[in-house]
């Protein structure tokens, strides 16, 4: 079968590439990855890129995340499964807030994040299906779904 | 009429006493607020209180999340209207997770954050409703709807 | 029984009163009355009245029609019913858009409007339960339902 | 992957042409275009068409309506991505409640209208994903979500 | 506690005087009572009562089905409970309609139908939650509800 | 385009090889049909070809719908489409509440009925999204759907 | 504010009255309790008290489980919590497909198992946001949700 | 047309693969079948093998059920038709848990179960749409279905 699975999180890591050529490994099931914009620049620019310059930085944001969600909301809809991973910095609220319209949404979700950060992520993790501490343990659930 | 408006967010200031106030002095509306726990060290223990003590921190941070999730639960299907509040300081990502079950339930959300925090919240921000700098901007909203 | 009526539409016209007054004769129900901020330069300033003067209109109107938006979800949220007019004048897209969000939502719609808008009408006649060309056509649907 | 966009909007000029040959040339997506019956005659005739003659102009709308809210529920149900155009002249009413029903069911929604028609339209505009001035800017919110 | 039941069925006996008068013989639930228009007369004449006489018997039935529909969802959405009533004679396809409606809604229906009339009932018969054969039989299963 | 098409209604006609036949000659689109039992002796005895033997009629029925429910659960839920044929003879209440069932899951649906059905119908004929008179005048629709 | 709870579960024991008890003590919220038939005798045999003595012991089970699966529904839609309790001994097997519909419907879930039913229990703790072992434990989590 | 089907139910025999070769004689559809992970062993322990071990017996149940359920979610999502399977021993209550999220997500189901079963299964056979007791009997279902 065809699995559709979106990748939220952040966009400052390889995290994306590492996963996928784990998962591709697996020759059980067959895989489409999806995903927010990863060129950081692109992603804040991309309000100005369509619209022209905006009044200032607040404006600019407002119109790029406009276009973000717009893009969140086309792929997590098709999506089967959501794996969000939380990195140490930034304050990533927008991962929280992708990882929890997915789980609103009744996809399945699988949340990594460094085991440090379990405390002020505990509300999420127990609305997330499974939370891992590690690339490796969310490539583990994997095969125990589709091998 | 009677509204039941929930305050997701930080619990460690008094935003919800300044608020309450403030909006208790409109006669044209009755307003029954509900919210998480503001108690942080009982909301922390709440899975030991009930439970026992736990083998370790993680599982204490578990156990105390879930009843934590019930009672959000429970009070955000009772709410006409979600305020969420970012503070300068903490992850606050059961905020973000918090106002964005709200938002998936097709619930109203007014967001309450310092301005300089708009570029890391860009993307709930425009999936809220509306987006505030300040308790007293806050209170302006609900004027324009109760007065 | 008690009932909560949306009443969606121009706020050039008395329409409203004139409907409310009709509409309160009728002893065999208690109607609450809810709808869209009727002061017109209100509902175009709001956005600045609560977050200060804006760069240009376009930022102006983005931020009105935010708090606006937010004022018709809470109401149409409580809605039993939702009459919808429609006048002579003006493009009346936002009546439009908040007669389609009630019908998405299951609330029954009355739909008002001069008879020779029709055609333009159309669509959005036959999705309504029931389209009248007048406020007296819709007080005799009214009866049919509650006397 | 393959994509369904809906083209919801006025059909007294090639907008759709315009736009669907210009995304023909990303290579990145495999796109499906539905939209309304762009014949204007056609639409306006096919209740007659199919019932026979009705008793007055009032009638035949009814029926035409009947079948084009049959033929856009059918498309916009399968479509992944609506992209509504306003064109300056008509009522297109029928244009307001068709992305006004794909906002509901949860489809992500670009509109395009010339920055003119901003005010009548801004509630909407806040309503849908992105709001843009032209086709091409649609052009690059597009190349956003696909390159 | 209060609840809310809504009455579908035929209009040519007094069935609903005589369930009304044996439930409210129960002093554990206080009950509001709904249903369709029971004046038939008035029932098929109200699309020209409202709109004035239409050109054919058709548009006649057209116009005051659309009222009818409108009368029915806006009770249904607040019944807690649907009882239907098939009799021996007509049609009674809206009878029908309703039920599933109900059902498709989530509501608890009881359907009541002379026994010889199963048959073709027994497809609606298994939708429904419980299936009887009299109006006493109905009050059995109320009374073993609320008693 | 795939489209997969609902054929509710009587099985004492072959009016769905008729309707099949010139829908084929379409070359636009491609349609599977799915439907009901259309043998009317397996369609009422299949409760007692699974089961054994039931103790009376009352129980083969009870039994069969059961099975018969569950068939048009499973291609209702895979249907793009719903054509739905009344004809003059039988109760045909399962072909309404199909019907009813296709209209509450937001699927589009035509109902074909001699027009001396139409009084009995005229609820549910408003109910779905469009009505017509024969056969021909479906494909008609079709026709204009998908040419 | 009131609040409706739903008391799932076994009914061999006077486990409802001791929770009950123990609930009314608190004073910041006022409680209605529902739950389904608590006699026995009357549960198992409410299909032959409404439609006669049944062929079989499979009937009667088939037409009393139709009247308990209204009551469920019925009382259910109207709960703003549940609380389903598991004893040691039965198999229980409409406690948990009452606590997993409550999860569906996204109404909050206590659940309260002797901890030696934890493994087989295990999947459906998970689905309920939370799982306590004993009475007492479950009056702390209402008192840290009320108090 | 291609189906999914997913087999729920327990692990202890080999009636998945009796089932599934019985249903692949049939040649008019063609069948996916998913279902838990069934190696029982692999199913107790995999929340170690992901995250290590946990502290003591009720800690591994918890984090192997989350997986669990994210699998068992990932898979009924896509399924079009579920055949639930109660054996004789255990307490099967994830059987009874998975049977009625499918029954509430609007998925057809197939109940087997040992006829001395009836009794304790009476209100969930009634809620899936067929209850049958054999393997076999439920192949004379698809039979029905797919032929």
């Amino acid at each position: 079968m065809k699995y559709t699975i979106y990748l939220a999180g952040e966009i400052h890591s390889d995290w994306r590439q590492e996963l996928q050529e784990k998962l591709q490994e697996m020759k059980s099931a067959e895989f489409t990855f999806t995903g927010p914009q990863e060129n950081h620049e692109k992603s804040d620019a991309i309000g100005e890129t369509v619209l022209g310059t905006q009044p200032n930085l607040l404006y600019r944001d407002i119109q790029s995340s406009k276009i973000n969600n717009l893009r969140t909301q086309l792929f997590l809809n098709k999506a089967d499964l959501v794996i969000a991973y939380f990195g140490e910095k930034f304050k990533q609220w927008n991962t929280a807030s992708d990882a929890t319209i997915a789980i609103a949404k009744g996809k399945p979700v699988i949340l990594i994040r460094p085991e440090k950060l379990h405390h002020p992520l505990k509300e999420l993790a127990e609305r997330a299906n499974v939370t891992v501490g590690s690339i490796d343990e969310a490539v583990k659930v994997m095969e125990y779904l589709f091998d």
